[in-house]
């Protein structure tokens, strides 16, 4: 079927097994072999054992110049807790694209944070027949990235204390001494780093003992404000015990106790710095730009204040270069960058983009995951990602499931470890139409920056026709250029276990029907046409629902009609901006609180006024309630506080109350987790 | 000279640049080129990056039944806080044994904290012309063993304040039904972990539904006691201010206030764990055994109870693997474990040394580094680690310095980041002998095991003849085999300037002024024996100064007479072998506190007094107060509190005030520490 020569052709297994068990089944190749198929040499990335490798950044440089291909983002509706299978869609459209249509294709996906992978979650590494593999690499550890960002946020975090604790007790000559010791030959003098901050300070003496006392000050005191640090310590993993606690209660501390947290470590502004810097230069001043607070002066204080930009950028500075992986059908896949697109920005990196837009070449597809529904990861992806990175997609995909829609049509509330409600397991197709308006919101918002909108519905075994239908014809009524029914799962279908065969959703392209039939025979499967589905069986390649899928993104990319419109432009104020968003929310006004209001009064006196803004909202509703579904309009939202990464580059307020650390319920993932110790194979990871 | 191709020839330089200088201005041979000449082939090993590889544990099972080769553990007399050159000395030793000596060597290290390196210390590679390079790579992340143990380590913490929240709020019966979810078809099972604590409550039911009401509360609910808890966070951080803290301080947490405190991360179980597991399968039960804390029926409350044991093990299962690199002449190095002997164990790997043994076969050198002096850790290898890996060293070396013994013998205090006192500087010889007596303590303790001492003092360019012999004279006469004078440094002394020619000290063996003249003659090199000493120059190999002290290693080796001894048997009480180890410390009696005999009683009624005993105590000093040099005597060691690490497998009682998380000084490392963003090179690390 196609002349990539890593193409694997899959044998699956009805009913569809254990997603770990899916992934062992599947010896992947070597991470070599893939590259090899991407143009990559040797020398363009470094293994990390057999089946990862880290493509250097030097591959964006030597390719300057070169064409890119297209450029697809998926998001979703708003989802509920369970998942509506983004991963999983972006996956299997890949596997489609570059293993049945033939294209040079790159997955661009973020990697999971172990917190969920160990808590409620489970991985993330796709689904059923759709997954990067091999999926335990994928979800533990992967190349290391996230405890980098770890290691340098807790860095900083120490920084921040530590130099408070040395200021409260020195005078400023003793200081400055401190801070720069004689050398062996008994000369002082500043490290580069420190020019930074003398630049900054508008002293531009070269020795320290040429400063006169206010100098000294204004140089080695940064007088931090206690209350005003906003840099918190981070972690990877679901402890809430941590949100809030005091720290300094050790007898050395002298009494110098600080109320703070930990976030999970994904939403640190590292890992935000990591998903949008464009090479390693400007990660260098991204981290040494981050603000963690202000001076009692009220000046904001940096991490190159404190000494340590530099020491940050070498923590990161494997971090930057993303990990190539594969999926089960040996497509290549470039994991970098974080989830949580609720509390971060949750989108993968912009340069694992542009590294896949120019391997892949004109023609070439690149499909990059945001996160949760299209309100939260694909608005922040067009105005925070492409804004940064000048890059302009075609084609927005929507993932949909009967299930979320039948939610915001008025179905119960669906809770993760419950049994579903049997409104979501048998036929309710005025609930469906009913929550529809969620999917018709988020097509005219996507739609609303110039690109076409396809939507995939992952289609789940107690679907039925008519409820999917109605979910194509109100998608093709709101605006999708198209909207294709997704089958990963079309073996573990009632239809196909009663026939033996297995039926092929949305035959109404006589094309794609002529396609299919190519396809399997060229698989020698006979198929053939009935009631309108096209069937084939017993065995099939895993992801044939998505070839369609694939058809329709294609064509979405071919036929691009408008240039790309951000939702708000920069210059204009830090509220309006937020109003912007509020408004594409369906809300009717904003309201801030006092601290608010505070926060957006500093930072425009502070010069950050012209900063994207960073929504830190629920990916439960469009408003900030997470009970309201469907598409809600006629609220005010809350806007809570407002925070700034000065690093990443972006305003963050917080719409109500969100959580920035997850925690663990009774019974975690992690009770069925082990290691097979005569394999080493790992056992029980969902 | 040497038969090994890896083998490489620096041209040094004088004086002796910065470290990362010299280790930048090698290019370190691919690793698989190393790898190849120990015999590993690529199934053996996985490649991280170009310079790093992880050797797989198959390569123990595969040499099954080949002979060792020798092994020789390097340990140190009482340290300054400048450090004595420990690590340099290893390796310096490594490259004579493999490039000038034409022996198998393998050098097993532990793998650096970030702590110091971004705080006081810096890296922990060796120095001069005696490095592991690439000494950024050894020194950061490396291969995210450590990154490993903390994400192991805080998701055990995690699980306990969760579970104890969960059971505050859950009747046992709710808790078994959250514990044993239904399944899609509505039955309740029992995960594989669960059966381990069922097992170990005598339950052997396999059914939810078949338990009593007094089982279903004696399984579910491990109704941990929060004071009895021992089990701390961790971080690879210096961060002073988490020493103490009081978590859970958030509302949703309802007034389940804890106080506790992070340790840096290798003093974690976990790390000592991984340092004396000896493969996947020991390390699942020994993880899973770990103790967290009692029940309030004062039950030991494991990992496994927890339900973690196994998720532990997944996240540690590619850390079990030890790091190959290489040392700046081409030798191989295996980097495992973790450093911190005061507060750990500080022994490298098991597992890494075994490698390495079967590697370099008989005749072949295994030179693995213990912590801080002989008290520390060498005694802990001797008792613990070699106690569980079944290993027997032939040779122990113990490193020192002029300055170190001056100290000793009652020269001023030395104090990290301030200028040394002029007695350190110009010759004292009636210091140095005075200070003597700490060594010889180290060397007829040491000897006591039953191995060969050779003492290898680490000269400085300071450093006269007169002093140098005063501790050749010392060393022998309290029984060391041989005693030599180690020249990394060579290249900077004043005598070497200005004559432009280098001495090479311990010209007392003709033999071995006539292989010196061989290897200069071989280099293309003159040299002249001069007044007792042997010149060449101007170019010279970095470490000939460690020639002569491979050869003593090597005769040590060659030449043993005893068994291996422990300094105490298993089967005697706690208190026996803690007043063993005190008395070898020079203590005449121990003092417990009132907790410390709760803790032992209470660990000796649990079952748990057969363990070894793993001291925690200052390195910089035989006694439990660091400012009693030389060789004390007759004082009381006080035995502040005692804790149990049952899967690493040792009682460690804390001597004194021991702090288990170091902090930032005002001017940390990390102001000299950049990323040179157009070469991507690491500056300013030391």
């Amino acid at each position: 079927m196609s002349a990539s020569k890593t193409v694997r052709k899959l044998q699956v297994v009805s009913p569809v097994p254990a997603d770990i068990d899916i992934a062992n089944s599947v010896e992947p190749l070597h991470i070599s072999e893939i590259a090899e198929e991407l143009n990559l040499s040797p020398k363009h990335y470094d293994l990390y054992g057999k089946f990862k490798a880290k493509v250097l950044l030097s591959v964006i440089d030597e390719l300057e110049g070169s064409t890119d291909g297209y450029y697809v983002v998926v998001g979703g509706i708003t989802p509920t807790p369970l998942g509506e299978g983004k991963s999983t869609t972006t996956v299997g459209l890949c596997q489609a694209l570059g293993a049945f249509l033939d294209k040079k294709v790159v997955t661009c996906l973020r990697q999971p944070s172990q917190g969920p992978t160990f808590g409620i979650k489970g991985g993330a590494a796709g689904g059923g027949y759709s997954q990067v593999i091999p999926m335990d690499e994928f979800n533990l550890h992967l190349t290391g990235d996230i405890h980098a960002i770890t290691a340098a946020n807790n860095l900083l975090a120490a920084a921040i204390d530590t130099r408070i604790f040395h200021e409260s007790t020195q005078t400023d000559k003793a200081l400055l001494n401190r801070l720069c010791p004689p050398s062996k030959e008994g000369k002082r003098s500043f490290s580069d780093i420190m020019f930074r901050r003398l630049k900054k300070l508008g002293i531009s003496k070269k020795q320290p003992e040429d400063l006169t006392a206010q100098e000294i000050k204004k140089f080695a005191r940064l007088d931090i404000d206690p209350d005003s640090i906003t840099w918190r310590r981070v972690m990877d993993v679901n402890d809430r015990f941590l949100r809030k606690i005091t720290v300094g209660q050790g007898p050395e501390e002298k009494g110098m106790v600080r109320e703070t947290g930990f976030d999970i470590s994904v939403a640190s502004e590292i890992m935000a710095v990591l998903a949008l810097t464009t090479s390693l230069a400007d990660m260098r001043e991204r981290l040494g730009k981050m603000v963690i607070g202000n001076s009692k002066a009220g000046d904001p204080i940096t991490a190159d204040d404190l000494g340590v930009g530099g020491a940050l950028t070498v923590l990161m500075k494997d971090a930057i270069n993303p990990t190539l992986m594969q999926t089960l059908e040996g497509t290549p896949v470039l994991v970098h960058a974080g989830p949580f697109a609720n509390i971060a920005h949750g989108n993968s990196s912009i340069v694992a983009d542009k590294i896949a837009l120019k391997q892949v070449g004109p023609g070439g597809f690149v499909v990059t995951e945001a996160g949760f529904g299209a309100d939260i990861g694909t608005e922040k992806f067009m105005n925070i990602k492409c804004r940064y990175s000048g890059l302009t997609p075609q084609c927005a995909v929507i993932v949909a499931t009967i299930r979320a829609l039948k939610m915001h049509g008025g179905g119960p509330e669906v809770v993760a470890g419950r049994s579903l409600d049997r409104a979501y397991l048998t036929e309710n197709v005025s609930l469906v139409e009913a929550g529809c308006v969620n999917l018709a919101r988020h097509i005219s918002n996507t739609k609303a920056y110039g690109v076409n909108v396809v939507v995939a519905v992952n289609m789940f075994s107690t679907d039925s026709e008519v409820e999917l239908n109605a979910v194509r014809n109100a998608a093709l009524a709101a605006g999708a250029f198209d909207a294709v029914v997704c089958t990963h799962h079309a073996h573990g279908g009632k239809g196909a276990i009663a026939k033996n065969e297995t039926p092929i959703w949305d035959s109404r392209d006589p094309d794609i029907v002529l396609l299919y039939s190519q396809i399997f025979a060229a698989l020698g499967l006979g198929s053939v046409l009935l009631d309108g589905f096209l069937f084939a069986g017993p065995f099939l390649f895993a992801d044939l629902g998505f070839v369609d899928l694939g058809i329709a993104v294609q064509k979405a990319c071919e036929n691009v009609t408008q240039k790309l419109k951000f939702l708000y432009p920069l210059d204009t104020s830090i509220k309006e901006k937020i109003e912007a968003i509020a408004n594409s929310y369906g809300a009717s006004g904003v309201e801030y609180s006092e601290q608010a209001e505070k926060q957006i009064e500093m930072y425009s006196k502070q010069g950050f006024s012209t900063l994207p803004i960073c929504m830190a909202k629920t990916q439960y509703s469009f408003s900030h309630e997470p009970s309201k579904k469907g598409a809600p309009t006629g609220f005010s939202l809350p806007i809570r506080d407002v925070r700034a990464s000065i690093g990443a580059g972006f305003i963050y307020p917080l719409v109500g109350t969100m959580s920035t650390m997850p925690g663990l319920p009774t019974r975690p993932c992690f009770y069925d987790i082990d290691l097979d110790t005569t394999t080493g194979r790992v056992i029980g990871l969902s």
